[in-house]
Protein backbone atom coordinates (compact mmCIF):
# COMPACT_ATOMS: atom_id res chain seq x y z
CA UNK A 1 0.00 0.00 0.00
CA UNK A 2 1.15 3.32 -0.82
CA UNK A 3 2.26 5.54 1.98
CA UNK A 4 0.23 9.17 3.00
CA UNK A 5 2.82 11.67 3.20
CA UNK A 6 1.42 15.12 3.96
CA UNK A 7 3.87 17.28 5.17
CA UNK A 8 6.83 19.18 3.52
CA UNK A 9 9.31 18.44 6.07
CA UNK A 10 8.82 14.37 5.51
CA UNK A 11 12.23 12.94 4.88
CA UNK A 12 11.51 11.16 1.43
CA UNK A 13 9.97 14.19 0.54
CA UNK A 14 13.16 16.09 1.32
CA UNK A 15 15.40 13.54 -0.35
CA UNK A 16 13.42 13.87 -4.05
CA UNK A 17 13.30 17.27 -3.94
CA UNK A 18 17.35 17.06 -3.38
CA UNK A 19 17.72 15.39 -6.52
CA UNK A 20 17.45 18.46 -8.86
CA UNK A 21 21.19 19.10 -7.41
CA UNK A 22 23.79 16.93 -8.72
CA UNK A 23 25.72 16.68 -5.23
CA UNK A 24 22.65 15.10 -3.87
CA UNK A 25 21.98 12.46 -7.22
CA UNK A 26 25.80 11.57 -6.68
CA UNK A 27 25.43 11.14 -3.01
CA UNK A 28 21.94 8.64 -3.26
CA UNK A 29 22.90 6.91 -6.74
CA UNK A 30 19.66 8.31 -7.43
CA UNK A 31 17.63 10.44 -10.63
CA UNK A 32 14.36 11.83 -11.23
CA UNK A 33 12.13 11.63 -14.01
CA UNK A 34 8.75 13.22 -14.20
CA UNK A 35 5.78 12.23 -15.61
CA UNK A 36 3.75 9.59 -17.01
CA UNK A 37 4.59 9.45 -20.27
CA UNK A 38 8.48 8.99 -19.65
CA UNK A 39 7.88 6.53 -16.70
CA UNK A 40 5.75 4.31 -18.96
CA UNK A 41 8.74 4.49 -21.15
CA UNK A 42 11.08 3.45 -18.36
CA UNK A 43 8.88 0.69 -17.34
CA UNK A 44 8.90 -0.20 -21.71
CA UNK A 45 12.47 -0.91 -21.05
CA UNK A 46 11.96 -2.57 -17.84
CA UNK A 47 12.84 0.10 -15.77
CA UNK A 48 10.74 0.67 -12.66
CA UNK A 49 11.70 3.52 -9.52
CA UNK A 50 12.95 3.15 -6.61
CA UNK A 51 10.59 5.47 -5.24
CA UNK A 52 7.09 6.67 -6.82
CA UNK A 53 5.17 9.38 -5.71
CA UNK A 54 2.01 10.81 -7.01
CA UNK A 55 -0.89 13.30 -6.50
CA UNK A 56 -4.46 11.81 -4.75
CA UNK A 57 -6.86 11.53 -6.87
CA UNK A 58 -7.54 10.74 -10.52
CA UNK A 59 -5.17 8.50 -11.42
CA UNK A 60 -4.50 7.00 -15.11
CA UNK A 61 -4.55 3.32 -15.26
CA UNK A 62 -1.32 3.37 -16.40
CA UNK A 63 0.12 5.48 -13.60
CA UNK A 64 -1.94 3.11 -11.01
CA UNK A 65 -0.26 0.38 -12.71
CA UNK A 66 3.44 0.97 -12.52
CA UNK A 67 3.08 2.24 -8.98
CA UNK A 68 1.46 -1.09 -8.25
CA UNK A 69 4.46 -2.95 -10.28
CA UNK A 70 6.83 -0.64 -8.21
CA UNK A 71 5.87 -1.76 -5.13
CA UNK A 72 5.60 -5.36 -6.13
CA UNK A 73 8.82 -4.72 -6.94
CA UNK A 74 10.07 -3.66 -3.38
CA UNK A 75 9.81 -0.23 -4.53
CA UNK A 76 8.25 2.68 -2.16
CA UNK A 77 5.05 4.65 -3.61
CA UNK A 78 3.74 7.36 -1.86
CA UNK A 79 1.00 9.30 -2.07
CA UNK A 80 0.71 12.79 -1.22
CA UNK A 81 -0.92 16.24 -2.05
CA UNK A 82 -0.54 18.20 -5.21
CA UNK A 83 1.37 21.02 -2.93
CA UNK A 84 3.96 18.86 -1.87
CA UNK A 85 4.28 17.27 -5.33
CA UNK A 86 4.72 20.75 -6.80
CA UNK A 87 7.56 21.64 -3.99
CA UNK A 88 9.15 18.18 -4.99
CA UNK A 89 8.83 19.08 -8.84
CA UNK A 90 9.90 22.84 -8.00
CA UNK A 91 7.32 23.87 -10.65
CA UNK A 92 4.07 25.56 -10.51
CA UNK A 93 2.34 22.92 -12.52
CA UNK A 94 4.06 19.70 -11.68
CA UNK A 95 3.91 16.72 -13.76
CA UNK A 96 1.42 14.23 -11.54
CA UNK A 97 3.81 11.53 -11.07
CA UNK A 98 7.64 11.40 -9.92
CA UNK A 99 9.98 8.49 -10.01
CA UNK A 100 13.22 8.46 -8.20
CA UNK A 101 15.35 5.77 -10.63
CA UNK A 102 18.98 3.98 -9.47
CA UNK A 103 21.80 5.54 -11.75
CA UNK A 104 23.51 2.99 -13.71
CA UNK A 105 27.11 2.55 -13.62
CA UNK A 106 28.71 4.88 -16.44
CA UNK A 107 32.24 2.97 -16.99
CA UNK A 108 33.10 2.05 -20.63
CA UNK A 109 33.34 -1.44 -19.79
CA UNK A 110 29.35 -1.06 -20.17
CA UNK A 111 29.58 -0.38 -23.58
CA UNK A 112 29.12 -3.55 -25.77
CA UNK A 113 30.33 -1.75 -29.35
CA UNK A 114 28.70 -4.33 -31.62
CA UNK A 115 25.58 -3.85 -30.37
CA UNK A 116 24.97 -1.12 -32.79
CA UNK A 117 26.47 0.33 -35.82
CA UNK A 118 26.52 3.83 -34.06
CA UNK A 119 27.68 5.91 -31.00
CA UNK A 120 27.32 9.16 -29.94
CA UNK A 121 30.27 10.58 -28.18
CA UNK A 122 29.89 14.60 -26.62
CA UNK A 123 32.72 15.97 -25.37
CA UNK A 124 32.62 18.83 -22.41
CA UNK A 125 28.99 19.34 -23.49
CA UNK A 126 27.15 22.03 -20.89
CA UNK A 127 23.84 22.40 -21.87
CA UNK A 128 21.63 19.65 -20.09
CA UNK A 129 19.20 19.86 -22.90
CA UNK A 130 21.85 19.46 -25.64
CA UNK A 131 22.77 16.03 -23.88
CA UNK A 132 18.75 14.84 -23.27
CA UNK A 133 17.97 16.15 -27.05
CA UNK A 134 20.64 13.91 -28.31
CA UNK A 135 19.81 10.89 -26.39
CA UNK A 136 16.42 11.35 -28.07
CA UNK A 137 17.88 11.77 -31.64
CA UNK A 138 20.41 8.62 -30.41
CA UNK A 139 17.31 6.60 -29.80
CA UNK A 140 15.47 7.76 -32.95
CA UNK A 141 17.91 7.04 -35.61
CA UNK A 142 19.01 3.40 -33.62
CA UNK A 143 22.23 4.52 -31.91
CA UNK A 144 23.37 2.46 -28.97
CA UNK A 145 24.25 5.06 -26.52
CA UNK A 146 26.36 8.02 -25.65
CA UNK A 147 29.77 8.57 -24.14
CA UNK A 148 30.43 11.96 -22.43
CA UNK A 149 34.02 12.87 -22.22
CA UNK A 150 35.49 15.00 -19.85
CA UNK A 151 32.91 17.87 -18.35
CA UNK A 152 30.37 17.29 -19.75
CA UNK A 153 26.62 18.11 -17.88
CA UNK A 154 25.45 15.45 -16.08
CA UNK A 155 23.00 13.56 -18.39
CA UNK A 156 20.88 12.36 -14.93
CA UNK A 157 20.08 16.18 -14.17
CA UNK A 158 15.75 16.55 -14.47
CA UNK A 159 16.42 19.09 -17.88
CA UNK A 160 18.23 16.12 -19.97
CA UNK A 161 15.93 13.38 -18.61
CA UNK A 162 13.03 15.35 -20.01
CA UNK A 163 14.91 16.45 -22.96
CA UNK A 164 15.47 12.67 -23.89
CA UNK A 165 11.82 12.20 -23.75
CA UNK A 166 12.61 8.90 -22.49
CA UNK A 167 15.55 7.70 -24.23
CA UNK A 168 17.53 8.02 -21.28
CA UNK A 169 16.28 4.68 -20.24
CA UNK A 170 16.83 3.31 -23.90
CA UNK A 171 20.29 4.33 -24.37
CA UNK A 172 23.33 3.25 -22.61
CA UNK A 173 25.37 5.81 -21.01
CA UNK A 174 29.14 6.15 -20.29
CA UNK A 175 31.48 8.63 -18.93
CA UNK A 176 35.25 8.94 -19.35
CA UNK A 177 38.08 11.34 -19.61
CA UNK A 178 39.46 11.33 -23.42
CA UNK A 179 42.56 8.91 -22.73
CA UNK A 180 40.36 6.44 -21.10
CA UNK A 181 38.03 6.56 -24.12
CA UNK A 182 40.77 6.77 -26.54
CA UNK A 183 42.62 3.24 -24.82
CA UNK A 184 39.10 1.98 -25.34
CA UNK A 185 38.42 2.70 -28.44
CA UNK A 186 41.74 1.35 -30.13
CA UNK A 187 40.92 -1.81 -27.97
CA UNK A 188 38.31 -2.44 -30.83
CA UNK A 189 36.34 -2.18 -34.40
CA UNK A 190 35.45 1.64 -34.28
CA UNK A 191 35.95 4.48 -36.56
CA UNK A 192 36.27 7.40 -34.71
CA UNK A 193 34.70 10.97 -36.56
CA UNK A 194 34.73 14.20 -36.25
CA UNK A 195 33.35 17.70 -37.80
CA UNK A 196 35.32 20.22 -38.48
CA UNK A 197 35.87 23.70 -40.80
CA UNK A 198 39.11 22.22 -41.52
CA UNK A 199 38.85 19.70 -44.30
CA UNK A 200 37.11 19.39 -47.53
CA UNK A 201 35.50 16.24 -47.07
CA UNK A 202 32.11 17.09 -47.60
CA UNK A 203 29.63 14.99 -44.95
CA UNK A 204 27.46 13.81 -48.24
CA UNK A 205 30.61 11.94 -49.53
CA UNK A 206 32.52 10.13 -46.83
CA UNK A 207 32.51 6.39 -46.14
CA UNK A 208 31.19 5.73 -42.59
CA UNK A 209 32.47 2.34 -41.23
CA UNK A 210 30.86 0.32 -38.64
CA UNK A 211 30.95 0.74 -35.70
CA UNK A 212 30.83 4.68 -36.10
CA UNK A 213 31.57 7.12 -33.06
CA UNK A 214 30.27 10.63 -33.80
CA UNK A 215 32.17 13.01 -31.63
CA UNK A 216 30.53 16.00 -30.92
CA UNK A 217 32.57 19.24 -29.63
CA UNK A 218 31.70 21.81 -26.83
CA UNK A 219 29.46 24.24 -27.69
CA UNK A 220 31.66 27.27 -27.84
CA UNK A 221 35.13 26.22 -28.36
CA UNK A 222 34.04 22.96 -30.67
CA UNK A 223 36.51 19.75 -30.79
CA UNK A 224 39.99 20.86 -29.81
CA UNK A 225 43.01 20.61 -32.41
CA UNK A 226 44.34 17.76 -30.45
CA UNK A 227 40.85 15.86 -30.24
CA UNK A 228 40.18 16.49 -34.26
CA UNK A 229 44.04 14.77 -35.05
CA UNK A 230 42.40 11.53 -33.63
CA UNK A 231 39.74 10.91 -35.40
CA UNK A 232 39.68 8.65 -38.52
CA UNK A 233 37.36 10.93 -40.43
CA UNK A 234 37.20 14.31 -40.13
CA UNK A 235 34.23 15.79 -42.03
CA UNK A 236 32.62 19.11 -43.05
CA UNK A 237 29.18 20.10 -43.28
CA UNK A 238 29.03 23.29 -45.58
CA UNK A 239 27.63 26.12 -43.74
CA UNK A 240 25.57 28.53 -46.45
CA UNK A 241 24.72 31.43 -44.30
CA UNK A 242 26.81 33.95 -42.22
CA UNK A 243 27.43 31.51 -39.42
CA UNK A 244 29.90 29.13 -39.35
CA UNK A 245 28.41 26.63 -37.09
CA UNK A 246 25.22 25.30 -35.68
CA UNK A 247 23.82 24.35 -32.67
CA UNK A 248 25.85 20.68 -30.85
CA UNK A 249 22.25 18.91 -31.05
CA UNK A 250 21.69 19.58 -34.57
CA UNK A 251 24.88 19.00 -35.45
CA UNK A 252 24.61 16.03 -34.18
CA UNK A 253 21.72 15.25 -35.42
CA UNK A 254 22.54 16.17 -38.92
CA UNK A 255 25.42 13.90 -38.93
CA UNK A 256 24.08 10.83 -37.53
CA UNK A 257 20.99 10.85 -39.69
CA UNK A 258 23.58 11.19 -42.67
CA UNK A 259 25.60 8.52 -41.61
CA UNK A 260 22.65 6.01 -40.81
CA UNK A 261 21.41 7.43 -44.57
CA UNK A 262 24.74 6.28 -46.06
CA UNK A 263 24.36 2.87 -44.82
CA UNK A 264 20.60 2.56 -45.91
CA UNK A 265 21.57 3.92 -49.48
CA UNK B 1 28.67 61.09 -26.22
CA UNK B 2 27.31 58.26 -24.31
CA UNK B 3 24.96 58.87 -21.17
CA UNK B 4 25.76 57.93 -17.60
CA UNK B 5 23.35 55.93 -15.86
CA UNK B 6 24.28 54.85 -12.01
CA UNK B 7 20.32 54.27 -10.92
CA UNK B 8 18.44 51.52 -11.08
CA UNK B 9 15.06 53.86 -11.02
CA UNK B 10 16.55 55.24 -14.57
CA UNK B 11 13.67 55.23 -16.83
CA UNK B 12 15.93 53.70 -19.63
CA UNK B 13 16.93 51.14 -17.43
CA UNK B 14 13.41 49.83 -16.50
CA UNK B 15 12.18 50.41 -20.26
CA UNK B 16 14.92 48.06 -21.63
CA UNK B 17 14.51 45.54 -18.73
CA UNK B 18 10.78 45.37 -19.62
CA UNK B 19 11.79 44.20 -23.09
CA UNK B 20 11.86 40.52 -21.15
CA UNK B 21 8.03 40.65 -21.28
CA UNK B 22 6.48 40.31 -24.74
CA UNK B 23 3.80 43.22 -24.11
CA UNK B 24 6.23 45.57 -23.01
CA UNK B 25 8.28 44.45 -26.26
CA UNK B 26 4.78 44.65 -28.38
CA UNK B 27 4.03 47.99 -26.81
CA UNK B 28 8.48 49.10 -28.00
CA UNK B 29 8.51 47.49 -30.72
CA UNK B 30 11.88 46.41 -30.08
CA UNK B 31 13.68 43.66 -28.87
CA UNK B 32 16.84 42.64 -26.98
CA UNK B 33 20.20 41.11 -27.80
CA UNK B 34 22.50 40.15 -25.45
CA UNK B 35 26.57 40.49 -25.91
CA UNK B 36 28.83 41.17 -28.67
CA UNK B 37 28.95 38.00 -31.07
CA UNK B 38 24.98 38.60 -31.84
CA UNK B 39 25.49 42.49 -31.83
CA UNK B 40 27.94 42.37 -34.10
CA UNK B 41 26.66 39.59 -36.17
CA UNK B 42 23.71 42.25 -36.77
CA UNK B 43 26.12 45.03 -37.37
CA UNK B 44 27.47 42.96 -40.07
CA UNK B 45 23.76 42.18 -41.66
CA UNK B 46 24.01 46.58 -41.73
CA UNK B 47 21.67 46.74 -38.03
CA UNK B 48 22.58 48.76 -35.26
CA UNK B 49 20.53 49.11 -31.99
CA UNK B 50 18.13 51.73 -31.08
CA UNK B 51 19.95 51.71 -27.58
CA UNK B 52 22.91 50.29 -26.87
CA UNK B 53 24.38 49.84 -23.30
CA UNK B 54 27.56 48.55 -22.12
CA UNK B 55 29.59 48.49 -18.40
CA UNK B 56 32.19 50.92 -17.91
CA UNK B 57 35.82 49.67 -18.05
CA UNK B 58 37.46 47.46 -20.70
CA UNK B 59 35.53 47.99 -24.05
CA UNK B 60 36.02 45.53 -26.61
CA UNK B 61 37.35 47.62 -29.85
CA UNK B 62 34.69 46.25 -31.74
CA UNK B 63 32.49 47.24 -28.80
CA UNK B 64 33.60 50.46 -29.43
CA UNK B 65 33.08 50.39 -33.04
CA UNK B 66 29.44 50.02 -32.82
CA UNK B 67 28.97 51.88 -30.05
CA UNK B 68 30.17 54.89 -31.53
CA UNK B 69 28.14 53.83 -35.46
CA UNK B 70 24.71 53.78 -33.80
CA UNK B 71 25.27 57.12 -32.30
CA UNK B 72 26.66 58.65 -35.27
CA UNK B 73 23.33 56.76 -36.90
CA UNK B 74 21.16 58.47 -34.21
CA UNK B 75 20.71 56.01 -31.29
CA UNK B 76 21.09 56.13 -27.93
CA UNK B 77 24.11 54.79 -26.02
CA UNK B 78 24.44 54.24 -22.21
CA UNK B 79 27.09 53.34 -20.03
CA UNK B 80 26.72 52.02 -16.42
CA UNK B 81 27.79 49.86 -14.02
CA UNK B 82 27.72 46.02 -13.70
CA UNK B 83 25.07 45.83 -11.47
CA UNK B 84 22.41 48.06 -13.30
CA UNK B 85 22.86 45.91 -16.25
CA UNK B 86 22.63 43.00 -14.78
CA UNK B 87 19.50 44.29 -13.57
CA UNK B 88 19.09 45.21 -17.10
CA UNK B 89 19.64 41.60 -18.37
CA UNK B 90 18.29 39.53 -15.29
CA UNK B 91 21.14 37.35 -14.98
CA UNK B 92 24.28 37.09 -12.15
CA UNK B 93 26.88 37.02 -15.35
CA UNK B 94 25.33 39.50 -17.91
CA UNK B 95 27.23 39.94 -20.81
CA UNK B 96 28.81 43.44 -20.92
CA UNK B 97 27.04 44.38 -23.73
CA UNK B 98 23.21 44.76 -24.37
CA UNK B 99 21.41 46.30 -27.48
CA UNK B 100 17.53 46.82 -28.28
CA UNK B 101 16.49 47.44 -31.95
CA UNK B 102 13.19 47.70 -33.66
CA UNK B 103 11.48 44.50 -34.57
CA UNK B 104 10.53 44.44 -38.21
CA UNK B 105 7.03 44.00 -39.77
CA UNK B 106 5.96 40.37 -39.85
CA UNK B 107 3.34 40.76 -42.33
CA UNK B 108 3.79 37.95 -45.33
CA UNK B 109 3.97 40.44 -47.54
CA UNK B 110 7.65 41.11 -47.04
CA UNK B 111 8.93 37.50 -47.97
CA UNK B 112 10.23 37.16 -51.50
CA UNK B 113 9.71 33.84 -51.45
CA UNK B 114 11.95 34.06 -55.57
CA UNK B 115 14.87 34.83 -52.87
CA UNK B 116 15.84 31.39 -51.40
CA UNK B 117 15.11 27.73 -52.40
CA UNK B 118 14.23 27.13 -48.89
CA UNK B 119 11.70 28.07 -46.20
CA UNK B 120 10.65 27.47 -43.01
CA UNK B 121 7.58 26.96 -41.57
CA UNK B 122 6.68 26.89 -38.03
CA UNK B 123 3.15 25.79 -37.13
CA UNK B 124 2.21 26.67 -32.86
CA UNK B 125 5.97 25.75 -31.70
CA UNK B 126 5.89 26.90 -28.31
CA UNK B 127 9.40 26.83 -26.64
CA UNK B 128 11.51 29.78 -28.19
CA UNK B 129 15.07 28.24 -28.12
CA UNK B 130 13.67 25.63 -30.84
CA UNK B 131 12.44 29.02 -32.53
CA UNK B 132 15.93 30.45 -32.34
CA UNK B 133 18.03 27.05 -32.82
CA UNK B 134 15.90 27.01 -36.04
CA UNK B 135 16.66 30.62 -37.16
CA UNK B 136 20.92 29.49 -36.89
CA UNK B 137 19.95 26.26 -38.54
CA UNK B 138 18.04 27.76 -41.43
CA UNK B 139 20.92 30.52 -41.93
CA UNK B 140 23.37 27.42 -42.30
CA UNK B 141 21.46 25.75 -44.47
CA UNK B 142 20.60 29.14 -46.70
CA UNK B 143 16.78 29.39 -45.98
CA UNK B 144 15.69 32.39 -46.25
CA UNK B 145 13.55 32.54 -43.44
CA UNK B 146 10.79 31.72 -41.29
CA UNK B 147 7.10 31.82 -41.39
CA UNK B 148 5.32 31.23 -37.60
CA UNK B 149 1.97 29.92 -37.73
CA UNK B 150 -1.35 30.25 -35.04
CA UNK B 151 -0.24 30.56 -32.06
CA UNK B 152 3.78 30.28 -32.03
CA UNK B 153 6.49 31.63 -29.44
CA UNK B 154 7.59 35.02 -30.14
CA UNK B 155 10.96 34.84 -31.87
CA UNK B 156 11.73 37.98 -30.58
CA UNK B 157 11.74 36.61 -26.94
CA UNK B 158 15.23 37.16 -25.29
CA UNK B 159 15.46 32.94 -25.68
CA UNK B 160 14.54 32.78 -29.31
CA UNK B 161 17.19 35.73 -30.27
CA UNK B 162 19.84 33.88 -28.22
CA UNK B 163 19.35 30.47 -29.65
CA UNK B 164 19.42 32.32 -33.27
CA UNK B 165 23.29 33.23 -32.57
CA UNK B 166 22.41 36.09 -34.96
CA UNK B 167 20.27 34.54 -37.56
CA UNK B 168 17.20 36.78 -36.16
CA UNK B 169 19.31 39.45 -38.37
CA UNK B 170 19.98 37.66 -41.23
CA UNK B 171 16.71 35.51 -41.30
CA UNK B 172 13.25 36.63 -42.75
CA UNK B 173 10.47 36.26 -40.07
CA UNK B 174 6.94 36.40 -41.23
CA UNK B 175 3.71 35.67 -38.76
CA UNK B 176 0.76 34.67 -40.33
CA UNK B 177 -2.89 32.22 -39.54
CA UNK B 178 -2.97 29.47 -40.91
CA UNK B 179 -5.23 30.30 -43.70
CA UNK B 180 -3.90 33.46 -44.56
CA UNK B 181 -0.44 31.72 -45.06
CA UNK B 182 -2.27 29.00 -47.73
CA UNK B 183 -3.97 32.37 -49.53
CA UNK B 184 -0.27 33.44 -49.65
CA UNK B 185 1.09 30.33 -50.67
CA UNK B 186 -1.23 29.64 -53.19
CA UNK B 187 -0.45 33.15 -54.91
CA UNK B 188 2.74 31.76 -56.33
CA UNK B 189 5.35 28.65 -56.71
CA UNK B 190 5.66 26.81 -53.84
CA UNK B 191 6.27 23.37 -52.75
CA UNK B 192 4.73 22.54 -49.26
CA UNK B 193 6.31 19.80 -47.49
CA UNK B 194 5.20 18.29 -44.40
CA UNK B 195 6.71 15.18 -42.03
CA UNK B 196 4.17 12.71 -41.24
CA UNK B 197 3.76 9.08 -39.92
CA UNK B 198 0.70 8.48 -42.06
CA UNK B 199 2.81 8.13 -45.48
CA UNK B 200 5.11 5.62 -46.43
CA UNK B 201 7.46 8.62 -48.46
CA UNK B 202 11.34 8.26 -47.04
CA UNK B 203 12.60 11.58 -46.81
CA UNK B 204 15.68 10.29 -48.43
CA UNK B 205 13.76 9.73 -51.55
CA UNK B 206 11.62 12.57 -51.88
CA UNK B 207 11.69 15.03 -54.72
CA UNK B 208 11.80 18.30 -53.58
CA UNK B 209 10.82 21.77 -55.34
CA UNK B 210 11.61 25.14 -55.16
CA UNK B 211 10.83 27.35 -53.40
CA UNK B 212 10.12 24.31 -50.84
CA UNK B 213 8.02 25.39 -47.47
CA UNK B 214 9.11 23.17 -44.83
CA UNK B 215 6.12 22.86 -42.82
CA UNK B 216 6.74 21.86 -38.91
CA UNK B 217 4.15 20.88 -36.38
CA UNK B 218 4.01 21.87 -32.53
CA UNK B 219 6.30 20.20 -29.98
CA UNK B 220 3.25 17.96 -28.82
CA UNK B 221 0.91 17.56 -31.06
CA UNK B 222 2.50 17.24 -34.37
CA UNK B 223 0.39 18.48 -37.56
CA UNK B 224 -3.26 18.36 -37.63
CA UNK B 225 -4.93 16.10 -39.67
CA UNK B 226 -6.50 19.26 -41.99
CA UNK B 227 -2.94 21.24 -42.61
CA UNK B 228 -1.16 18.03 -43.14
CA UNK B 229 -3.91 17.00 -46.34
CA UNK B 230 -2.97 20.53 -47.64
CA UNK B 231 0.85 19.50 -48.16
CA UNK B 232 1.67 19.02 -51.39
CA UNK B 233 4.28 16.26 -49.90
CA UNK B 234 4.33 14.33 -46.69
CA UNK B 235 7.65 12.48 -45.76
CA UNK B 236 8.17 10.15 -43.18
CA UNK B 237 11.71 10.45 -41.53
CA UNK B 238 11.68 6.41 -40.46
CA UNK B 239 12.18 5.79 -36.66
CA UNK B 240 15.03 3.39 -35.25
CA UNK B 241 14.36 3.36 -31.51
CA UNK B 242 11.01 3.25 -29.19
CA UNK B 243 10.25 6.90 -29.77
CA UNK B 244 7.93 7.89 -33.40
CA UNK B 245 9.22 11.52 -32.95
CA UNK B 246 11.79 13.86 -32.90
CA UNK B 247 12.68 17.49 -31.56
CA UNK B 248 10.78 19.65 -33.56
CA UNK B 249 14.46 22.09 -34.42
CA UNK B 250 15.98 18.45 -34.96
CA UNK B 251 13.18 17.11 -37.59
CA UNK B 252 13.16 20.68 -38.98
CA UNK B 253 17.03 20.49 -39.23
CA UNK B 254 17.30 16.68 -40.49
CA UNK B 255 14.57 17.91 -42.93
CA UNK B 256 16.15 20.94 -44.46
CA UNK B 257 19.60 19.16 -44.75
CA UNK B 258 18.16 16.54 -46.37
CA UNK B 259 15.97 18.87 -48.80
CA UNK B 260 19.62 20.98 -49.69
CA UNK B 261 21.43 17.40 -50.36
CA UNK B 262 19.06 16.25 -52.76
CA UNK B 263 19.83 19.42 -54.55
CA UNK B 264 23.34 19.21 -54.40
CA UNK B 265 23.49 15.63 -55.38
Amino acid sequence: MPRQVTSFSNETVKRIRALRDKKARREQGLFLAEGLRIIAEARDSRRLPETIVFASGGLHPLAAEIIAATEAAGGDAIETTPDILSKMSGKDNPQMLLGAYRQPATDLARIDRTSSPLWMVLQSLRDPGNIGTILRTGDAVGAGGLILLDDSADPYSVEAVRASMGAIFTQAVAAARWDEFLLWLRSGPGQLVGTSLKTDTDYLSARYEQPCFLLIGNEQAGLPSAYEAECDLLVKIPMAGRADSLNAAIAAAVMAFQVRASWRG
